[in-house]
């Protein structure tokens, strides 16, 4: 990890081609952004940039490719969503059917590429800041939750937000709050502060999606809007192929995560 | 004016819909973010969306709707794009041809309008800091420039960067730059202060829209990306038909200037 960790993206990514990594990329390429991936047909992809136009905070695009296009090229010079992703996810008509580390074979002519900020890039901040990351002193997945907090509609695409937990003490959810605010481009400034059943979540030990971390006496929850939003929402519209990436592991691209923040 | 600087965004539009109002809407609906509109076919639509999220500070969109709908229900509950701007201009084949204050007739079902902000938006907290802002106080439009910085292409839709120009102290550029930052969904902080021949602006006394103003001895000009780069650059890939205002004559929406600030 700890050479990964210093290694240019392009290198990463190079090893991921070659398949010589294939694990979940937390902390690799330390400072440069990473993505969330939805490859749909031309078909549907209007109607899902629309749906990403329109539900900015759980759906911030970092690039969309051109129909046919596998190259992410605003963000990453010379990748390939076909091969530099350590491992993706077939959906056939809403179903998981198999994961996969090269999707070569199943690329088709009039496809999307649709790469999605991640909340990586503000957890470094935090880190960096001295704000503890409670999933990430665990060594397990952010916890996400479904809440009541509809998405807007676009075409077929519709769905409740899913939201990603991080607990916190009070004066650092404040601060979290301020540095969150710079990178509207991932998510930005929380949804939510304290009440889990105010935004409909009635068991917050019971993650939807991820896993649950412990929440200790005197602090807050604190929601922000998830990626997993615009992949929950596409699934649930059971088209007849998606592919994304496997969870964890996601897309190394160019850019550095400082160059997304307004401030 | 001081009647409608004053009136709600809902009753301007009602008077504009009967066409009591048909001039420029500025200083109407004081403190209400106005958008810029672009109607293409749905043929064009995914394209032009994707030209808007590859190229968001010249292309800040505020609203899209479905194809066939003209309701932008986003940011004006039962507006129509239809009849609720006061003065609307049809482009065929990329040229120009008639003016219009109702484009019910036009109207076809595979249409998808496209409302994007515009730079009224961050000029009110401008004129509130005390910076003065010269085309307001010389009564004319604002100086708009054609550049050398190109927009990134998708589908049919290239381009270069058109920019606004706001001469200004240096105190009051830097003052300028914080406050416009504050709203990176209507184009953020400026792309170039100084030199305009950096931007490939030969002759700052001959704007390529809008009207010349003068700089005072110490001033510098201060460069946004402008609103105007996406008709430009769609009128140049000349489609079959495309409805947008006409200049100053912008749509009204429900939402407050101050609700597009990040901080």
């Amino acid at each position: 990890m700890g050479t990964y960790e210093n290694m240019a993206p392009s290198e990463v990514r190079e090893l991921i081609r070659k398949q010589v990594i294939t694990s979940p990329t937390a902390g690799m390429s330390k400072g440069y952004t990473q993505a969330n991936l939805a490859i749909l047909k031309k078909e549907h992809a209007f109607d899902f940039l629309l749906f990403c136009q329109r539900n900015p905070k759980s759906c911030p695009l970092l690039d969309v490719t051109e129909p046919g296009s596998f190259r992410p090229s605003k963000i990453a010079d010379g990748a390939s969503l076909l091969t530099d992703i350590p491992k993706y996810r077939i959906y056939k008509d809403g179903v998981f059917t198999e994961e996969v580390t090269d999707i070569t074979e199943y690329w088709e002519d009039d496809m999307v590429g649709f790469l999605i900020g991640c909340s990586f890039t503000f957890e470094t901040p935090l880190l960096e800041a001295g704000i503890p990351v409670r999933h990430i002193e665990e060594n397990c997945n952010v916890p996400m939750y479904k809440t009541n907090i509809p998405s807007e509609k676009a075409g077929v695409f519709e769905g409740p937000t899913v939201v990603s937990m991080r607990p916190m003490s009070p004066e650092d959810a404040i601060r979290a709050v301020q540095i969150t605010t710079r990178f509207p481009s991932v998510h930005g400034a929380p949804l939510h502060i304290g009440d889990p059943s105010q935004i409909g979540i009635t068991d917050i030990t019971k993650p939807d999606f991820g896993d649950a971390v412990p929440i200790k006496e005197g602090e807050v929850p604190v929601f922000w809007a998830c990626g997993a939003t615009p992949q929950a929402v596409a699934m649930e519209s059971k088209p007849s192929i998606m592919i994304t990436h496997a969870p964890g592991h996601m897309f190394i691209s160019d850019v550095r995560d400082e160059s997304l923040a307004v401030l």
